[in-house]
């Protein structure tokens, strides 16, 4: 089962600045060789299911590893069976609307 | 790792109602033997990372079965490291305090 | 419009413990006088669409004058046309689905 | 009060395919005035707190309008007095991180 996510992962009781823990999470989906995307609010995530949930995983576990006792992350899971569909297809498909108009 | 989620599923393409799938879900979190309790706007599981993860994704792939063709699913993931807390120890501690005014 | 949220609110920067902040919230949905439960992870709140996002900033603005200089809000919102659907209705078309089994 | 936020609007009972839908929202912020760059699984928007969620409302309005009786949003809300920081800030402070690196 191929799955697309969106995640924010949140270290919490280690101050105001969390760039370094998100810049460990992108490590860890550049080394998982997911394709992977951030944004300024979150990072999307697409692949096998398995796969995708052990990067999620490795993030919690690496964010811990760091020294923040505890994380708060939100999540958007997208499954389809009709078809395949990138992160690219998603973004076209809105795009090509945008500029029909 | 323990881990405790707070996750929504809702089926696309299937109508309106969904709350055969919702239901359909309640049954995933009980037959995994995983502490889950339903509210308005979706479930708290709480249990070892895997065990509720692979849950989720029995939902996701339960769902589809049923013959919805796209899931887009919500989901909190809190960790913590410093101490072990329940779904009862959070709402006490807040109620406690709520008590206190 | 009428709608249905369900969020959790996470300040950051303020500890380990947030209970407190939490708890200040509830008194916010309390005072407004909008139907609101508590769950695990998050609180459910129905109503008219601007009194409820009115005390959702109700929310921050308490939070921030509590001292949290960051805040980090998930929020899920549901709006239907069709009918009105309170949140014991949609618990309880779950339950009777999952009697009948 | 300044926010930023990042939502996912999910129709529903509409079919499969919604982007028409993301692409009338997507038209909602651009007429808005406020900043906003869609990615693969939603769209980032900051800006005043009231105007962003005057907008969101009108995000659901308008997909309603267009035919969705019901529709599931998912929104990430962050909010902070220590300082200002822009979308491109926060993206900017990670990929400096991953460069150093």
């Amino acid at each position: 089962m191929k799955v697309m996510i969106d995640l924010c992962v949140v270290p919490m009781g280690v101050g105001l600045s969390v760039s370094k823990y998100v810049a460990a999470c992108q490590k860890v989906f550049k080394d998982s060789g997911l394709d992977h995307r951030m944004h300024a609010y979150g990072t999307n995530v697409e692949g096998d299911w398995d796969e995708v949930f052990a990067a999620v995983k490795r993030c919690h576990e690496t964010v811990h590893e760091m020294g923040a006792a505890r994380i708060n992350t939100s999540m958007r899971i997208g499954t389809r069976t009709d078809r395949d569909q990138s992160m690219d297809d998603k973004v076209e498909s809105v795009k090509k609307l945008l500029s029909d108009v």
